[in-house]
C-alpha cells in the first residue's frame, strides 16, 4: 500500500526555501530561490550561523558532535549570487543510527513517532526523519542568506533574541543559565522557555492587509518550529485584560511595532514560548538531551524572522510599475 | 505614479478562498475553489453564520445595520455543489460614506490609515477599505462552506468558542458580558478579550511535519484576524515556566491535541487574545463602536479554523495512490 | 459518494485571475488580483472587449443573444483601481436550459460530456458547465484589465490577430469569410482555422530561463483555450525541416521575437490552430452553432496573451532591490 | 546595483521538482517533493535515464564527456521512498570553463547571452548558466522518479518518442540518422527535427476543465524545453484546414487522445518541433556541437510528459473525500 508523502517543505512566496533531508540520512539542505543577483555571498557568516544552532558548542547542550560544514552547490559565482537557485547542503556526520535501532519498534514517549506511523504508515525510526530538530539546519541555511539580503538593504536592522524565562528562572543571567542547565542535564531535567525576539530598526510598510499581515506570517513561521506553544506580539496576552481607554493611550510598545498587520518602522517585538524538551523521556538520548532547546532555538527563530522579512520586502515592489 | 497592489487575498492550498470587496464598496465576497462536488449546500446555515458575525444582533454591539444577505453566483446546482468554484457575494447596504468624508484627510487614531497611506500612497478613506473588520464577511462565507464539508465527513467535530477573559472580567457570564458592554458603550470604553477555541473530536493526522504543522497554519490563520495579539496552544505561555519532568507527566491537556505539529485526535484547544478595539478613538464611530469585538470575532475564528482543517483534510490524501 | 472538484480556475502568478461560473448558472466572472493601484479603469473598453467575443454581433456567428453586461463589485473607486481585488461579474441572461433538458442523459457527440461524467461522476448538462466556450467570458474580463495595464506602461504595444487559414480558405478576406460562414451555417458545416497572433512592440526581457520561458507560458495559455490543437512560434513547424546554416542566417522572423525563452523586443509572432467546432453535431445547437469559432476566439487569445505579458512584466521587478 | 533573480525553477503542483545548478558550476540537481512514501526507488533506472540524455554515448553527438553520476541525498531509505523530499544531485565533471573565457565578453551568436545581459545585468559566461541545455539534467532526474510512480500505478503506460523529420529527412532510419549526423558534424551543419511523442495506454480523466487542461500543461511543459518551436496534438496544424463534417467523422486519431482538455484513455499523441541548434555558430563549441539535439531531447520530453501525468494523477484525488 502506498502512503501519503510529507509535503510542506517549502517556505516563502518571493524569497523561497525548499528544504530536504532526514536527521540521519546522507545530508540536509535548502535551495534558496528568489535571491537577487549581485549580492556579496558571505560564506563564513553562513557557517557561523550554522554553528550558533549547533549542539556541543558549550557543555550545557547536547554533546552530539555535528561539524555541520555547509557546501554551496549552485547560485554563487566568484563570491556573488547569480540570481539562480542557491543550493546549500550539510552532510550528516554522526548518524548514530545504532542508538535508534534498539527503539525501532517502540515509539519514543513525548515524540510524535506514533503519530507519524498512524499518518504515514511508516516511520523513519532513525531519529524522527523530518520531524527531528535537525531539520532546523535547513531553516538556518536559508535564514543566513536572508540576513545577507537584509544586511545590504537595511544596514541598521538587527535581530536580538534573549531568554526572558527559563522554567522557574526569570530573566536569567548567562551564569545562571549555565549552572541551571548543568544541573538539569545531570538530573535528566529540562526547562521550558520564553524568548523575546526583537527586530530593531525594521522598515515600515511590510505586510499585507488581509491574510498576509506581517504578524500572521511571523506567527505561522515561529509556530512551525517544533516545541513552540505560544506567540505574542507587543502586549500579547496582557491585551486581553486591558481597557481600551488605558491601552491605546499607553506607550507604543503595546503595538509591538505593527498596526493593521503592517510594520510601522518601530521595533517589532515578539514573545515566543517553548515547552520543555521531551527528550528527557527518550532512552536513546539518555544524558545527551538538550535541557533547554530555547538556547539553540534562538538562531532558528531569527532565521524564520529574516525569511519572512525578506519575503515581504521582495513582495513590496512585486507588482509595482517600473 | 503607480502604487503597490494589496495582495494576499487568498487563503488555503487545497480548499481555497479568494476574497474581495472594500468595506464601503458595492459588495464583498469569496470564491470557494476546491470544494468537492455532490455536497449538500445548506444556504440557510450559510446565512445564519453570517448573522452570527453581524453587528446589531444584540444591543451590546454596533448598531450599524447590515442585512448581509448572501447571493450564490456559481458552483451550486439543484442544491448540490458542482465541484466548480462557488462564488458568494454580499452587497453592502449601509455604506455611510458620509461619516467618513469628514475624516477623509485625518487618519483615524489607532487605525492603520496612516500606515496604508505610507505604503500604498493612497487610502480608501471610506472605512479602511480592505483593512476594516468588514472583510471578515468573506472569511465567514468561506468558513461556512468549510463547515458543511467537515459536518459531512466528521459529523462529531464541533467548534466551541467562549470568552474566558474580557478586560477585567474573568470567565464572564452572558449577563455580566451584556451589562459590562452596555456600560462600556455609554462610556466610550472598550475591552480586550481572551477566547478559548476548542475543536471537539477532530480527526487525527492533520498537519505536515515541517512548515505546515497544523499549529503553524492555525496560528497564522488566527493571527491574520485584525486585533489578535497572542495565540496559545495547550499549556501556551505557561509551558515556558515548566520543568520537563512535571510537564510531560501531567495530563494530555498541555499538548492541546497536537504532537509533532499533527493532530492526535484529542480536542484541539487554542487561546486567542484580542486587544481592545481602537474605534473608541474614532470620531466617525462615536457611539457606534463595538465595546468588545471578541464577541463578533468568535464566528470568524471558527471560520478560519474550519478553513484550515478542511484544507489539511483535503491535503491528507492529496498525493495518495488510488 | 463525493466527487472530485474541478480545479485549475486561476491563472497567473503576479497578476492573477480567479475565474468562476457555469455557462447556464446565475453569472460568470473573474477576480483580478495583483492589479496595481491608481490605474485609470476604463469600463467602456472592458465592455467593448466583452462585445468582441460575443456571438450574434454579426449574422455569421451564433444568434444566441447574450448582452453580457459587466458589473464591477470591488477594486475600483472614483474611476481608479485601489490595488485591491477587482471583482467582475456578468450575469447569464439567456440560459435556454430547456434546449438542454432533452439531452440531459445523452452526451453531445464531440463534446466532453461523457468524459466529464466519467471523471466527475456528474455533469452539469446545462451546456457543459465550466467546459463550455462561455467560460472565456472570464478570460476576456481579466484580459481587458491586463490590456489597461499594458496600455499604460507600453503605449506602443498592440495585439493583432488575423485569420490566415479558415478550412479550405487561405488568407481569406472579410467578404470571403462572411460568405463562407453564411453558407456553412446553412449547411451545418464548420471550419477549422489558423490565427496569427502578433504582439507588436513588446518589451524585451520578459520570460524566465527554465520553466517559465515566455514561450512556455504563452503556449500553455493558448492551449488552454478549448479547440486549440497547435501552437507555433516564429518558423514553427517549418523549423523541423531546416538546416542550421540556412535557418540561423535567415531573417530574424524565424525566432518569433524570442530567444532563450525571453522576449527580444521584436514583434512576438505566434500561429494558433483551432479545430472545427463540434457543435455541428449537437442537436441542441441546431442552426445556432458557430461555423468558425476562430472568429470569436481572437479576443480570447489576445486576452490570454495580455495576461501572460502583464504577469511577466510584474514578475520582472518582483525581487529587485529597491 | 542589484539585479533581478531568475525564478521559475520549480515545476508541478502536486508532484513538484525544484531545480538548481549552472552548466559549469559545482553541481546540478532536483528536489522531488510530493512523491508518495513506500515506492521502490530504482536507482539504476534513474542512472540509465540520465545516460540517455548524455552526449557522447554515440559518436553522432557532442563528444563532451559527462559521466553524470547521480547521488541521492535524501528521501530514500532502505530502497524505498520515505515521502520526504528526494534530493538528487549530479556533479559537473568537465567544466571546460577555459573554452568560455575567450568569449567572456562576446555574446555567442544565436544564443541568448546578450538577452541575459540585458535582463539580468550580468551573465554567467561559463556556458550560459541556467539557459544551457545542461539544465535538462534536472528535468530528467525528476522525470525518472515520475516514471517510477507511473510504472507502479499504470504498468501498461509507455512513452514512445521517435524522430519523424530531421531537416530534409522524413521518417529517417537509425542508419540514415547516424550517417547524416556524421556528415553534418564534419561540415558544421545542424538539423531541425520533429519528434512524435506517444503516450501509450494513459489513464482517462487526467486534466482540468479550464486552465489546467492536460493539453495545456503538456504544451507548456514541452515548450519550456530550449529549442522547441511548435507543439501539436492529434491532427495539429492540419485541423486548421479541415471541415467539421469530415474532421469529426474521421477516426479518433484527430483528437490525439484528449477531449475537453481531459485524457480519454486512448493514446495521447503529440508532435514537437525543434529548431536546428545554434551551437554551430559558437566558436567555443567548434566541432563539439550536437548536429541534432532532437536525439538527446527525447528523454527530456518524456521526462516532462511523465512529470505532467503524475502531477495530474496526484491531483486527481487531491480533494476527494476519503
Amino acid at each position: 500500500m502506498y502512503q501519503i508523502p510529507m509535503s510542506g517543505n517549502s517556505f516563502g512566496r518571493h524569497f523561497i526555501i525548499h528544504t530536504f533531508g532526514e536527521s540521519h540520512g546522507a545530508a540536509l539542505g535548502a535551495i534558496v530561490d528568489g535571491c537577487p543577483a549581485g549580492l556579496d555571498f558571505d560564506l563564513s557568516f553562513l557557517q557561523s550561523e550554522l554553528d550558533r544552532r549547533r549542539p556541543g558548542t558549550n557543555q550545557s547542550v547536547s554533546s552530539r558532535q555535528e561539524p555541520d560544514q555547509v557546501e554551496v552547490l549552485s547560485g554563487v559565482f566568484q563570491g556573488k549570487t547569480l540570481g539562480t537557485p542557491i543550493a546549500l547542503i550539510v552532510r550528516n556526520q554522526d548518524q548514530r543510527s545504532a542508538d535508534y535501532d534498539q527503539i525501532q519498534n517502540q515509539p519514543r514517549p513525548g515524540h510524535a513517532d506514533d503519530i507519524w506511523r498512524q499518518k504515514y504508515g511508516h516511520v523513519d525510526h532513525r531519529g524522527g526523519g523530518r520531524s527531528s530538530g535537525r531539520e532546523t539546519v535547513s531553516r538556518v541555511l536559508g535564514g543566513a542568506v536572508a540576513k545577507m539580503v537584509l544586511q545590504k538593504i537595511y544596514p541598521n536592522l538587527k535581530f536580538e533574541t534573549r531568554i526572558i524565562q527559563m522554567g522557574p528562572f526569570q530573566n536569567p543571567s548567562e551564569t545562571q543559565i549555565a549552572e541551571a542547565l548543568e544541573k538539569a542535564k545531570a538530573q535528566g531535567e529540562s526547562f521550558g522557555a520564553q524568548i523575546e525576539l526583537r527586530i530593531q530598526n525594521p522598515p515600515p510598510s511590510l505586510g499585507q492587509p488581509v491574510f498576509h499581515k506581517l504578524k500572521s506570517d511571523l506567527a505561522g513561521a515561529m509556530m512551525s518550529v517544533g516545541a513552540t506553544t505560544a506567540i505574542e506580539f507587543g502586549a500579547g496576552t496582557a491585551a486581553g485584560f486591558a481597557k481600551g481607554t488605558e491601552f491605546h493611550r499607553s506607550n507604543q510598545a503595546v503595538y509591538g511595532g505593527l498596526r493593521g498587520g503592517i510594520s510601522t518602522g518601530e521595533d517589532i517585538v515578539m514573545k515566543i514560548t517553548m515547552k520543555p524538551t521531551s527528550s528527557i523521556l527518550d532512552v536513546a538520548k539518555q544524558g545527551r538531551h538538550d535541557p533547554c532547546i530555547g538556547l539553540r532555538a534562538r538562531p532558528v527563530f531569527e532565521a524564520m524572522a529574516a525569511l519572512v522579512l525578506v519575503d515581504h520586502h521582495l513582495g513590496l515592489n512585486q507588482d509595482q510599475f517600473r
